[in-house]
This record gives C-alpha cells, structure tokens and sequence, in this order.
C-alpha cells in the first residue's frame, strides 16, 4: 500500500469571479485536516501558499502547539500537527515527496465539479492499495483548484455529491470524507433481511 | 427512506475531566454542519444547548445570513443555514421530530469511543433505507455524549477508527464523516485486476 499525502492548495485557486487569486489559510482548516490526518495515519499534509506572510502565520501556530504553551496544555494536539508541512508551490511539495518516497506520488485532483478524467473513491482506493507508489491528493480552497493545476495531474476524483445540486461543503469537510472513503475501514456483510451491503 | 436528523449537544458533556458541563457553541460548527447538512439532504440538525446566552449568539447568526446582509452576499449560505433549528434539550428535539415526521425516531448515540449496543455505519445504513421511520444522529461536543444520554439511546455508532489508536477528530469532521457513511452515493464494481471493491 502506497502512502497517502494531502496538499490545501492556496494558490493558484478561483475566487467568487473566477479569478486566479491567493487565498488566506484559515487556521482551523490547519488544525482540522492535522486531526484527520493523524486519525488516518496520512503521511504529511502540505499547506501551500506563495506568500511569505501566511507562511510566517502558519509557522507562529505550528510553534506554539509544537514546542510552545499549546504542548504542554494539548499533547494530542502536537501529535496532529506534527503531520503539517509548509511549501510555496505545488512543484515543490512533488519533489519532497518524491525524495522521502524514492518514487513520484500520483497526483490526484479533488473539486466540487466533474473536470473529466474522473476516478471515483473506490476506485482509487484500489489505486492506493495495490502497490507502494504514494499518493498525493490536492485540495482547492477559495472557489476550488485553478484548470492548470488540474490538467497536470494524474487524474482527478469524482465530485462528493447528495441528492441535491448544492455542492458547497468547506473543504475541511471534503478533507475528512475523502480520506474516510480512501482509508477508512471497509465493511461488508448481509444485513438480518439477507441483503447485501457494503460501506465504511 | 427515512429522514435523517442531527443534533449537535452542548449538554449534557464531559469535559476533560469527565465531568459534565455546558459547552459553549463554536459558531463555525454551525457553519459546517449546516453546509454538510444541505449537501446530503438532512432534514434538519438542532443545535442543543440550555442556556439561552447561546441561543440569542446562535440566533444572531442565523438572522444574519438567513435575513440579514449575510442572506444577500452569500444566497448558498442562507440555503445552507435554513437547515438550523436550535433547542434547549434532547428530549425536546425528539419531540418535534416525532410531530413533523408522525413517528419516533430511531435515536443513534455517535462517540468517539466504544460503547456498547453499537451497530456498524453500513448497518445503520441499511435501517435508514429499510422504512420510512426517521433517524436522529446525535454528537456531543467537549469530550463526548454523557454515558446517560448514550443510554436513553436505541443503540450506537461504532466510533471512526484509522490505523492508529488517535481519536480526537473535530466534531465537523466526525459529522461529515458519519453522513457521508449514511448517505453518500453507494459505488461497487470491479477493478482492471478484476478485484471486487465497494466503497462510497
């Protein structure tokens, strides 16, 4: 089984005008996707932004609850963020992984809209299992990941959808339910009328 | 089908050391839950909390974006927030419920922890689908359900597990996570290795 990366990708990204724009990291979404990760056993998840100032952000909450007062008072806290990395571009976080891997992750778009060359979760689940070559699984904030970011991945995964059209879920959510459908605990079995069922 | 509900409890919690309290209510989990809420078609999900300084914040949010300038700049988030309703206690929220849906609902205790009496989510899945009886999904916020209100409950989830024994995901991951297990598009086939899968 290959290892599993995410990377929050702040740039390049669309905003409400479909404008190639950096977005500001929220915080939280450090925290939140650190707790899955670590509730997962992912690998690294890389926060990316070209600005100097969000990385200098990031780095002032990564040492508070790493080594400052945010240790001592939450050790289970500094374990999640010990999974967070920071980088300023995507062609870096490749090449890191790349290096601590000894083989090139597939890289694997996530969106809230179907962008063609669509795997479903299942499906890459198998991926991921079925050798050693890691993964990394990119996510879009602000109005989701710009078309050239996509265009040079391996492939991307099919949209979450509901019964509805709505797709505007935070991508701290989308974080939590795509790596539950990549790693979570498979079950099946027959339920007490006899039907089948298969689900995490 | 049933409907799906959820509550989200403020009290009656554990804080870190186990003893029961009122939680404060992080705005941003009302947020969450709501757009998740909106993308798998929950009925409704009631933000649970006896003390009425909460009410009047979480109301003043609502009014916000469901009435206010929110409502204008953000039309998604007003369609996501109309799935908020707020309560004072369980007992309250089971009964409305009950008077929208003409029968009582199946009442699910989730933890983060093993507790007795659980069913798998596949499982619950299947009893959602098998009749037209609603379910309430319920989250405690702080360090989980009280073990009273665990025990008025029909019966529990299995908590989320990964490879490792870490088990403090964020509530909004956790209620993603669980809808997603219940309602998410249900996918089986077969691999190019001709490997059977079934996933979400």
């Amino acid at each position: 089984m290959g290892s599993l990366y995410l990377a929050i990708l702040h740039y390049p990204v669309y905003d409400l005008q479909r404008k190639i724009v950096p977005t500001t990291v929220t915080t939280l979404d450090v925290h939140d996707t650190a707790r899955i990760a670590r509730t997962y056993g992912i690998a690294k998840v890389f926060i990316v932004t070209p600005l100097q100032s969000q990385h200098a952000l990031v780095q002032r909450l990564l040492t508070h609850w790493r080594e400052g007062a945010g240790a001592r008072l939450k050790p289970t806290r500094k374990e999640a963020l010990e999974t967070i990395d920071l980088s300023y571009e995507l062609p870096d976080v490749v090449r890191r992984v790349t290096d601590r891997e000894g083989s090139r992750p597939r890289t694997v778009a996530t969106h809230a809209n179907r962008l063609g060359r669509e795997m479903t979760a299942g499906a890459c689940r198998v991926l991921l299992q079925k050798d050693d070559r890691p993964m990394l699984l990119l996510f879009g904030t602000g109005c989701g990941l710009a078309r050239s970011v996509v265009d040079e991945t391996d492939f991307s995964l099919e949209p979450i959808e509901g019964p509805t059209e709505w797709n505007h879920l935070p991508v701290r959510a989308a974080v939590a339910i795509m790596v539950d459908r990549l790693l979570g605990r498979q079950e099946e079995g027959t339920d007490e009328s006899g039907n089948h069922y298969a689900a995490r």
